[in-house]
């Protein structure tokens, strides 16, 4: 079962690959972008068979491992 | 308007960071996990009002920016 997650910068911490990104798209004559935030994608294929259970070992994993819960927050689609 | 997009690895391309990850986590005693492929997320907050128009846009920005088209695939959520 494969489960995707994302993880972005918590809002209010500064992003500066994303600042970096918008004033690349700005110079590139995307002149409406007014914000780009960049965060992590993961897709975790797992062999659990019970999607509850799958989703529950995957929130530990962001926990422990894939999100810094200090400057980033978790989303588990 | 916010349109979110994900960019990941192709099939195919080999994923190292990906890699690490999932030798981490089995390490870390979550011994389900059989594969994990790392991508990237951006958040784009345009100033266009139809969200026709802010896709189409963004697509356009993943094909000249935010996607190497090469290895990568994006999608827009």
């Amino acid at each position: 079962m494969k489960i995707k997650v994302i993880v972005t910068p918590k809002n209010g911490v500064l992003d500066p690959q994303g600042k970096a990104i918008q004033q690349t798209l700005n110079s590139m004559n995307f002149i409406d972008v007014s914000e780009v935030r960049q965060g992590k994608y993961f897709e975790i294929e797992t062999d659990l068979k019970d999607e509850k259970d799958a989703k529950k070992n995957v929130e530990d994993m962001c926990k422990k491992l894939l999100a810094n819960l200090v400057i980033e927050d978790y989303k588990i689609l």
